[in-house]
């Protein structure tokens, strides 16, 4: 076969500020382009993307005059490629002497973007090898063994502190994060009770069959109520990746001395589906000793002393527990297969709640 | 002279949800009353209260509904005498063993109230000598030799972890905390820059008289650009007493993995006085990897270890610095001396921003 010469390629059109817009109008945040693909250079190689990764943090990298010393990534200006971590194929490689991908591999890519083919460095800042145990898809890389997976798992174990027998509050808990929060502080954590915060009497379902002792629908009219009852001692630890008025009404519900991680705020990233809220229950935060900690996963996956704690912590860990059945990746990944046409309206359903467990688009 | 038979008290009438009322309505949050005083039983003693101490932190205690479990003080619920701490008088005690206490000293208490004579117990929980240097009023006991100024003291050195060197914002800087913080962050650890908050153009020299850098006009309609101006550099730590849109303008100042002291959360006490905000700031907690540490000045002075830490560190310390010149007192207690009925409009000033500096009430 012979290799590709054009690619089509979404880029950056208008950074929004507020809401992102999907559709094709003047508008519109994303704008697709036709554009050739380069020759290869020495140390390039050529991808074909198969399965890209749809995060709510790229709500953040694109932020219309996001400041790049306030961010832990490049940010995607106006003009930019769209970026995105995905999986792709390798189609070509040109002289290279690295011997870690050859034609037809999976690689993990972090530079190839919302492109159809791209031409990357086989830099270990540009791709990786896709690591999962033996039999697992590829895609599990973008969830379950990459990002979320060891966001997750950092998360529980040093920002929280989690214990076996503690209690904790998950939100966006059928998301790609939080499910795998969910099975992990319930079946390898043994905690006590885990309270699942979703969007749908759907997910609350789904949730429960993955360990969640109690799911909580937050657009049901008795969520207030409801999160009382489900708290009646209250929990040691909240896992919230939603901020805004779900984050002031589960402060009241952690125990004196509890710690919060501060995962993502996804109810403000388009600022539209924020709700106000007067911040009443913050003085909870001041008389019950809180701590609230934010973190971004780059910093234990790529720690500053160069060691590598995922290969030797995270990734054994999750492979034990998907072993020993006390993780399932069943239902978990939510792979969505459309033409690269409609790349960016798949990715916004990460922010309409269409989605259950880790968002993928896999490329017809 | 003949002791007191009768004395006035101030009582809880209505438990206020949103703001106190401090008129004599049916719907008002105190009500006067005048009320026997009882007989000296042994180990007691009678007081006349001279000061009486305003904190805000006193709203909290009397929020309607507030759970016992949820607060670190028992909370005053209607018909209970409104809780404070004040410096008062002895006036008489009955065959007490305990020597610490004599007729015309002066003593600081926990369980005195709004009342103009109360009989205490001479136990610790109930009231203490009067610690404060020699030569200083004991007022100074109330504010930079009580609680205020030890929570500047803990919250610099223990939940912020201030150094040398780093650079700050304080909010509610004009106030009994944050006038100590200011002093203390400045003149003691020597911070590159201090940047004060306060709510009026008079308070904004007057902290600078007192050392801070820069001071910002929270209610001037260029706040938002001056904080942002102020700031260019970013600041290591912010000590907040306010919460609120202050907080959310604040968070993208704060350099990366820098940390806020949650001390209190004025601006949402009474609600009506707080704007609402749509945490859209909230996602930098996640992206700069903040830490916010709420935390409670009894922690620290009553360590569960039985230690002494106030007496060891932070008494020492402070007294050095005001015996050295490093912090005045000179000008930071406003006191207001009034009638016994007017203690709650007073006290209702904390507020309104009218007080700078420590807010004592003298009863005439």
């Amino acid at each position: 076969m012979s290799l590709p010469t054009h690619t089509p390629v979404w880029r950056i059109k208008n950074s929004p500020e507020d809401s992102v817009v999907l559709d094709s109008s003047d508008e519109a945040t994303f704008a697709l382009t036709e554009e050739p693909v380069p020759s290869l250079e020495d140390g390039e190689m050529l991808v074909e993307n198969v399965f890209i990764s749809n995060d709510p943090a790229q709500r953040g990298w694109i932020q219309k005059g996001v400041l790049p010393e306030r961010l832990y990534t490049a940010p995607v200006r106006e003009g930019d490629i769209m970026a995105t971590h995905s999986i792709a194929r390798v189609l070509a490689l040109k002289d290279s002497t690295d011997q870690r991908f050859k034609v037809n591999d999976f690689v993990y890519c972090m530079t190839a973007g919302w492109r159809r083919y791209a031409v990357i460095k086989t830099d270990p800042s540009a791709c990786l090898p896709v690591m999962v145990p033996q039999n697992v898809s590829p895609t599990a890389a973008l969830g379950l063994f990459g990002v979320p997976g060891f966001t997750a798992y950092y998360g529980l174990h040093d920002v929280l502190k989690f214990k076996e027998g503690q209690s904790l509050i998950v939100s966006a808990a059928a998301g790609a994060v939080g499910n795998v929060v969910v099975q992990y502080a319930k079946k390898v954590l043994k905690a006590k009770k885990v309270i699942a915060i979703v969007g749908s009497e759907e997910k609350c379902q789904w949730i429960k069959g993955l360990g969640a002792d109690v799911a909580l629908n937050y657009k049901s009219p008795t969520f207030a109520q409801d999160l009382v009852n489900a708290t009646s001692d209250f929990v040691d630890a909240y896992f919230d990746s939603v901020s805004g008025v779900i984050l002031d009404q589960v402060i009241p519900r952690i125990k004196q001395y509890g710690r919060i991680a501060a995962c993502g705020a996804i109810s403000g990233y388009n600022k539209d589906v924020g709700k106000p809220t007067m911040g009443a229950t913050w003085i909870e935060v001041v008389t019950n000793r809180l701590t609230i900690q934010g973190f971004v996963i780059l910093d234990f996956m790529f720690p500053k002393d160069g060691s590598n704690r995922v290969a030797t912590e995270a990734f054994p860990s999750i492979a034990g527990a998907l072993e020993r059945g006390e993780i399932t990746l069943d239902g978990t990944e939510d792979i969505v297969e459309v033409p690269f046409v409609d790349v960016p309206k798949v990715w916004g359903r990460l922010f309409t709640g269409a989605n259950t467990g880790k968002l993928v688009t896999k490329l017809a």
